[in-house]
């Protein structure tokens, strides 16, 4: 790659919010470390706070300091404070934007970043669609001097409708390849492990389809409550927040097809597939395979109800287990469970795969409680592999139990697997939306979360259903249970 | 098991001997130790020297202090000691066999043993005919009050011809179910496991063929030299002291087809229809897929010719690579490279499976140097199983290296796996020979060894052809190399 295709400025919209302290900036700087961020490069970051940019600058010090993963070298932060601006606006005014531009094209010259912009909008979704029209308005996307390239962060829209009027918006200023949806599970390590550990081994595809495996479970549990994001959250809840977008692309990623090629278009082909072939399940096949919770108080922590900026009569679900089927050949008859939630016991993203045994013959009928075999990935924190199968407990008499194959990815002392963030900003400025969902994607999963929040909009649970620190509610064992499996903790 | 039937008076011809000394008893104490050598039980220990029972008590104790896994404690080698007691005899002899049957009697009333007898033939292979042809005709080998078994040692015979006559022998005095031909590997702990791996799990049987494998390498090395069986080696070579026995039978359970049920008849048929499986080779053939070696002196270590006992022009091999087929619908197509020898770089015996790759699609395609998928059944020192896949590296570009999953079974802090013996001993106390070798298994083992043998006798390559501490003569790699292939050291 050219460095002039790299060069860019990078114009971060809510340059004070807390994405940017705790995971852009950070990222920029890793990027600086690895020696891979493009020297002509800089950022302007637009807020509404007045303050100059040495005030910003030693604000965004504290935050590479505590949140970077190389610890902060005084000398190499220089090369990159030189490199940021802060720049006072009030983003929903228009009025605003040709000074704005007039400064971006004084920076561009300045730092010679070849007229090739990023445009991060790391603000609450309500904004997302004013800035776009004013980036338009202003003609600040034209792409025929330099790349204008713009980075949206999650949630795109609330709903298939809402999304979509999202996207014509953006589509009036960008072009789809233009523009990056990210979804930061995408850039996590393990995540494009998946493809690579399907494909690039022989062992593992002649056994991933229905022949062989029994059911999979794919699952993120985290031990924190709602935090400082209330405002946010009441309006998205889990089905919005997780299972929209993080969940249903490690479906993907786990069942999809192999593609034809590497490349990007052929990637998100075959993903997309997956999210068309999700089976439509009626309101009563939803209520039976979608089980909604909302943690309540378990005398040490709060409740949902009781968090910062949360209604005291919140409907709104924390918890989400749910059983859904992929209607293609391979998958068949597999069903894949998904579960996720905050104020779980564990703080743990991993993908279980859960062969089928073969009870009546030789071992398995000849020893009770053989345990199936087991193939997980770990996403996070945790990165890595494992294998469970049974072997021979050594002794002299015969004895045999479940034993783990284990390969742990980040275990190695010294070894420092790189940030979500960073791949992602650097693909964006590579040009390479691999790891970026496309608009069907996020159309067919809108489709299918839909008809969910819609079988559950009228008639929610009792909330609170489940005691912080717990698994969530007795229905989400229950809907396992009924199918003579269990949720594997591991 | 009921405890009359465990009970039994062992038998040992051959009690000042390395083995006795190094191996059986050893692990007759690890037995107690693990609370499993019965009550009802002694050992009459027959050798030609003269001495006393204290005496070679004294002897024993040292050699339980050397090699037992456990360490010795005194209290409980009393109880071991007092049940152990010499009787000098040659048992070339059969004058003096009348008064030993009389002591044996006398054993039995003493300890309760039921008239069960194991009879161990820890002599040179020339005396296990003498001694089954006076255990008989002295009518020591009657099982009708109480059991009488034999268990005999390797090497059984020196080729098919040898064999037949010493099995005629054995038959006249002993049935087949009460003939225990040992082969200590058998008793060896990841050995045993080789079954459970393939047949108790679900991910390692489909994919366990010539769809999914390209080749096996069963490979055995020691660094050790012929130290002190000069004698015995000169005679047998590596072709009767290791590919007969050893790895054959790895190659038997590594090949097999899962058996009908989990008991001793239905796992030998399936061992044996390998061996009758094994492609017939042309004496051409032969010379180029079997390569002989012995090793000559690296200036440090002596050579094979300037060892103990052994001929300074001596044509005996020392090394023996092999490439073989199995003619059956699950392995045609597959070569197995076996290789064995000694004055090797590594002591290592393991069972490395490659599995195919696929060049022209995806990964493969896009990257160079992609290692091929491994699993590697590790048998001693290590035990364990370990498999070799295609992972990303950390990073932010990508790129694909090959990452190890594994399970060590004696690897854990406290781990203590059973020496094959004290398995093996305790099996023929309970009339399991599941581990043993069926005379059926043997004669098909000889028939392939014979052809070998007659093809080279008359012409040998020029010994010595490697260096001690090298991996074999060079033809030895060529083997591999030739077909596009190498031999993995891991």
């Amino acid at each position: 790659m050219k460095a002039e295709q790299l060069s860019n400025l990078m114009v971060i919209f809510g340059g004070t919010g807390d994405l940017t302290h705790r995971k852009l900036i950070p990222a920029l700087y890793n990027l600086l470390n690895e020696g891979i961020l493009p020297d002509a490069f800089a950022v302007v970051s637009v807020g509404r706070r007045n303050k100059t940019s040495e005030e910003y600058r030693e604000e965004l010090k504290k935050s590479v300091q505590q949140y970077s993963r190389f610890s902060m070298e005084q000398e190499k932060w220089e090369v990159l404070a030189q490199k940021i601006h802060y720049y006072p606006l009030d983003f929903r005014q228009g009025e605003g934007y040709t000074s704005l531009d007039d400064y971006l094209k004084k920076m561009e010259k300045q730092y010679g970043t070849k007229g090739n912009r990023m445009y991060y909008l790391a603000v609450a979704p309500e904004y997302f669609e004013v800035i776009v029209d004013h980036l338009h308005a202003y003609e600040m996307t034209d792409s025929s001097e330099g790349w204008k390239r713009v980075v949206i962060e999650k949630p795109f829209g609330r709903d298939l409708q809402s999304a979509r009027y999202l996207n014509k918006k953006i589509t009036h200023a960008f072009t789809e390849q233009n523009t990056y949806r990210i979804d930061h599970y995408l850039g996590k390590e393990m995540l494009q492990n998946i493809m690579v550990i399907r494909f690039a081994n022989a062992f593992f595809e002649p056994i991933w389809n229905n022949k062989f495996i029994d059911h999979i479970q794919i699952s993120s549990s985290e031990t924190l409550g709602v935090e400082e994001r209330g405002g946010y959250y009441e309006k998205a809840g889990v089905l919005r927040d997780m299972i929209q977008n993080h969940m249903l692309q490690l479906l993907a990623l786990t069942a999809m097809e192999p593609p034809v090629r590497l490349d990007t278009e052929s990637i998100r082909d075959e993903k997309v597939k997956i999210l068309k072939g999700l089976r439509k399940m009626s309101v009563e096949e939803i209520r039976s395979n979608v089980i909604l919770g909302q943690y309540g108080s378990n005398g040490e922590k709060k409740g949902y109800r009781q968090e910062n900026r949360i209604s005291p009569t919140s409907d709104t679900e924390t918890f989400m287990a749910l059983k859904v089927q992929i209607e293609n050949f391979r998958w068949g008859g597999v069903p894949f469970y998904i579960r996720t939630g905050k104020r779980l016991p564990k703080k743990s993203t991993e993908i279980i795969v859960q062969f089928k045994s073969i009870p009546e013959i030789l071992y398995w009928k000849e020893f009770e409680n053989l345990k199936p075999n087991l193939l997980v990935i770990r996403i996070q924190p945790m990165e890595g592999i494992f294998m469970q199968f049974n072997a021979k407990k050594p002794g002299t008499e015969t004895q045999i139990i479940p034993v783990q194959m284990d390969f742990c990815q980040n275990c190695e002392i010294g070894s420092n697997s790189p940030e979500a963030y960073e791949r992602l900003l650097y693909d964006v400025m590579k040009g390479d939306s691999t790891l970026f969902t496309r608009w069907d994607e996020v159309e067919y999963s809108w489709r299918f979360i839909d008809t969910i929040a819609k079988a559950w909009e009228r008639e929610k649970p009792l909330f609170p259903n489940y005691d912080a620190g717990t698994w969530g509610p007795k229905e989400a064992d229950e809907l396992l249970r009924k199918d003579g499996r269990k949720w594997w903790i591991l």
